[in-house]
C-alpha cells in the first residue's frame, strides 16, 4: 500500500518498477503521490533511472512535479523529456512558476519555447512578464474560472465540468459582466447548494475583494490573511478581472519576506542559504563588513581626539566594550520592534509619535536600571567612586540615546521610502559605538580633574 | 451600493441606518460585509453606537466578527450581546477561537458559559483545551465534513448540503471507515465532477497527508506549505481523524513564528508591539541587557590584564571599536544564515560539516580582504608599519574565529535540542568582543617590543 510508504521504501518500489517495465503499475502509484513527492522522489533517485521515471510520466504528471521543483532540476527535467513533451507541459504549467521559469533562460531558448507553444498560453505567459517583479500581476494566474453574471446555477456547473482541468485547486468562481469587469464572486459550495435554475447573479456576494496588477506582492499577501481567503482576484485598473493569486504562492511570499527582512536586520548579505558558495557568501556579506568597517574607524578617531584623557585613567577603557555593546544592544532592540511593526501597522503622526514618547521612556527605564547597577560594580571594582560615577551616568546618557537611535533612524527611513529595514543591528550598533564613545569620554575628560 | 464605500462612508451609513432604525436596510448591507469589515467598523464607530449595531446583527454575523476581533473586543461583544446570543455565537465559533478566548477568562465565567453552551459543543472546545500550546490540536477545527467511505457521491451531496452552514471554508470531504480511520479524501470538485452513484471509495485519494495532534503547529504549516494544501486533517495516534487546520490559520502561524525568530534574534524580549506600555518593554528587554552588560565587564577585565600594553601603545586603542565591531558583525551574519537555515533545512552530520567548512572558507576570505585593507589604512594613519601589521594580522584572525563562533554557536544549541535562535545577533556580539580583544591584545603584547 502506497500510503504507509517512507520515501526510501517508494524509491526502491518505482526503480523496481522502472527496470522490471511495470508501466501499469507505475502509474497506478504515481497517481497517489504529491507533486511534492513526485518532486522529490525525482531528486533522491540515482541519477540513471531518471530519465526513465520521466518517460513513464504523463504529461500532466511532468507539468505538476516541475511546479514543485528548483529552477536548475526544471531546467533538467524539460531537456530531458524532450522538446514536446517539454511544450506541452510549459502548456499547462501555472503561468507564475512559467514565467519565472523562463526568466532564467537565455534569450534563444526563450524566444524558441515560447514560440512552440500554443498562442494562447504563450501570449499569457508573456504578458506576466510584462510586470514588474513582486507585484500582484507577476503572481496570478490564468488558471481560473469566470462566469458572465446571466449564467444560472446549470450554466455555471456544466462551464465548470468542462474546464475541470484547470479549476483543480480553487474554490471560487468569478463573475464578470459584458464588459469583462469583476461584478461578483461564488463558491463551489453555493453551486452545490444552489438551484439548477437559479441565476448566478441572485447568489453571488457583490462585495468582491480584490486587488490591482501592479499592486506590491506584500499587500496582496495581507489581503487574503486578512480576510481568510484562498484566492484573491487581480484586476487591471478599469475594474477588467485579469487573473487571480492563490494562498499557496502567498504562504510562499510571507516566507520569503521573513527571510529578507531577517537578512536585511543582519546585514547577512541576499540570499545566502547552506547551499552557497564561499567566495559568492564572502562576496555578497563584504560590502556591509567593509563600510561598517570604516564607520568603525570614527570611533577609533574618538579616542584619538580624547588620547590625553585616555593616557591620563587607562582604567577608563576597561568600560568602553560594555558601554558600547550595551548600548548597541539596546538600540538593536529598539529596531527590531520598530521595524516589525512598520512592516505590518499603518503609520501616522499619532503612531509614530506615541511610539517614539514610548521608546524615550523605555530608555530611560532601562538607562536607571543599567545605570545604578554599573555606578556600583564600577566604583567597587576600581575603588574608585568618581569613576564609577562617570561610567554610570554615560551609560544612563548612552542609553537612552542609543534607544532613540534604534527609533528614529528606521522612522526616518520610512518617511523617505526607503526600506527601513536597511537599517540594519550592526548599522545601528556601529553608530551607536561613535555615540556611546563621543558620550562616555566627553562626560569623562569633564571630571577629568577629579578622576 | 456597498461595494464600492470607503470605511468612512460605511460607517457613515451604518450610523444613520442605525438612528433610523432601519434594519432590513441594515441587514442587506451587513450581508455584503466580509467578517474583517463588520470587526473594523465595530472597533471604528462610536462608543456610543456598539450596542445597537451589535443587537441588529444576527448570531451568525456575530460570530464571525468575533473570530476577526483582538481578545479585549470579543470579550467587550459577548458581554455586550448578552448571555443568550452570547451563548448561541459561541456554539457557532471556531473552536481554535473559543479555546484561545475562554483561556483568557477567569475560571467562574469559563466554566459559566462553558455549561450554557451546547455539550457536544462544549465538550468539542474543552477537548481543544487539553491539547498542549502551538500544537496541532490546539489549533484544529470540528468545523468539517466527513463522509463514511461506502457512501456515494449522491450521499456526499445530501450530507454536505445538510451540514452547509459548517462546511463553509474549506473545499475537502474526509472519508473515515468504521473505525472513524482516516482512509482518504475528496475534493468539492470531485463531487460536481462525479456521477451520483459513484463510490466515494473509487473516487478517494488514498495517500492522505494528516498531521498527528501532537505535531507542533511549526511542522503542520510546513507540511501545507509543501502540498499546498487548504487544510490538513488531524489524527490521533491510531490514525482517527479528530478534525482539521486550515491555511488560513496557518498563514497567521508562519506571520507569528517570524516575528518570534525576529524577536530572539535582536533579543528584543517577547512580544513588544506599538501598544506595549514603556514599562513592560522596559522589564521585558532588561533581562538580556543586564546579562550581556556583565559579559561586556569581561572585555573590560581583559583590558585590565593588558594595562601595560595599553599604557604603552594608547594608540592600540584607537582600533577597539573597530576590531570589535567588525568581528561582531560577520559572526552576526554567519549566525543568521544558520538560523533562517535550521528552521528550514533537514540537519545531518553531512549538512552541518559542509556548513561549517562553507563559513570558513567564507571566513577567511572576508578576514583576507579585510585585513589587507585595514593594514594599508592603519600603517597610514599612525604612520606604523608595524602596528598596521598587528592590527591587520589581528583582525584577520578575529574574523575567522567571530565567523566560526556565529556558525557553531546555534548548531551546538540545536544539538542540545534548545532553540537556536536564542543565540541572539547581540549575544554572539558580545561573545565575540570578548574574543576579538583576547586576540587583539594577545598579538599586539607578543610585538611589544617592536611597537
Amino acid at each position: 500500500m502506497v500510503q504507509n510508504m517512507t520515501y526510501d521504501e517508494l524509491i526502491l518500489r518505482i526503480i523496481i518498477l522502472l527496470r522490471d517495465g511495470k508501466i501499469k503499475e507505475f502509474r497506478s502509484m504515481i497517481d497517489e503521490l504529491q507533486p511534492y513527492d513526485m518532486a522529490f522522489l525525482f531528486k533522491e533517485m540515482p541519477e540513471k533511472h531518471r530519465a526513465r521515471y520521466l518517460s513513464y510520466m504523463t504529461v500532466d504528471d511532468i507539468t505538476d512535479m516541475i511546479g514543485e521543483l528548483e529552477r536548475e532540476f526544471q531546467l533538467a527535467v524539460l531537456h530531458k523529456v524532450g522538446k514536446t513533451k517539454a511544450t506541452l507541459a510549459m502548456n499547462k504549467m501555472d503561468n507564475d512558476d512559467l514565467a519565472a521559469l523562463l526568466e532564467e533562460m537565455d534569450e534563444e531558448l526563450k524566444e524558441q519555447l515560447l514560440s512552440s507553444m500554443e498562442a494562447e498560453e504563450s501570449k499569457a505567459v508573456q504578458l506576466l512578464m510584462n510586470y514588474p517583479q513582486e507585484s500582484a500581476g507577476r503572481m496570478m494566474t490564468n488558471r481560473f474560472v469566470w462566469i458572465p453574471q446571466h449564467y444560472t446555477v446549470k450554466d455555471a456547473v456544466v462551464k465548470l465540468k468542462s474546464f475541470a482541468e484547470i479549476a483543480e485547486s480553487i474554490n471560487y468562481l468569478y463573475v464578470i459582466n459584458d464588459s469583462k469587469q469583476l461584478v461578483g464572486v461564488l463558491s463551489y459550495r453555493d453551486l452545490i447548494l444552489g438551484d439548477p435554475e437559479d441565476k448566478v447573479q441572485d447568489l453571488m456576494f457583490t462585495r468582491v475583494i480584490s486587488a490591482g496588477v501592479l499592486q506590491d506582492q506584500e499587500e496582496v499577501a495581507r489581503l487574503i490573511q486578512r480576510y481568510d481567503f484562498l484566492a484573491i482576484p487581480i484586476v487591471e485598473e478599469n475594474n477588467v478581472l485579469v487573473g487571480i493569486v492563490t494562498v499557496d504562492d502567498i504562504i510562499d511570499v510571507v516566507i520569503k519576506e521573513a527571510d529578507e527582512d531577517y537578512e536585511k536586520f543582519a546585514a547577512s548579505g541576499k540570499a545566502i542559504t547552506f547551499d552557497t558558495k564561499a567566495y559568492v557568501a564572502a562576496y555578497r556579506r563584504l560590502p556591509w563588513l567593509i563600510l561598517l568597517l570604516f564607520i568603525g574607524l570614527i570611533s577609533g578617531s574618538i579616542l584619538n581626539y580624547f588620547e590625553d584623557t585616555l593616557q591620563k585613567v587607562v582604567a577608563l577603557a576597561f568600560f568602553m566594550p560594555m558601554i558600547a555593546g550595551t548600548t548597541g544592544n539596546t538600540g538593536t532592540q529598539s529596531l527590531a520592534v520598530v521595524i516589525r511593526g512598520l512592516a505590518k501597522e499603518e503609520m501616522n503622526k499619532k503612531t509614530i509619535f506615541k511610539l517614539i514618547f514610548r521608546e524615550l521612556r523605555a530608555g530611560i527605564y532601562i538607562g536607571i536600571v543599567c545605570s545604578i547597577a554599573i555606578t556600583i560594580v564600577a566604583s567597587v571594582w576600581q575603588k574608585d567612586l568618581t569613576l564609577g560615577f562617570v561610567v554610570g551616568s554615560s551609560l544612563l546618557a548612552t542609553l537612552i540615546i542609543g534607544t532613540m537611535a534604534g527609533t528614529i533612524v528606521p522612522i526616518i527611513l520610512h518617511k523617505l521610502n526607503i526600506d527601513p529595514a536597511i537599517a540594519s543591528g550592526p548599522l545601528i550598533t556601529t553608530l551607536n559605538d561613535i555615540l556611546s564613545l563621543l558620550i562616555y569620554f566627553g562626560i569623562a575628560t569633564a571630571f577629568l580633574h577629579a578622576l
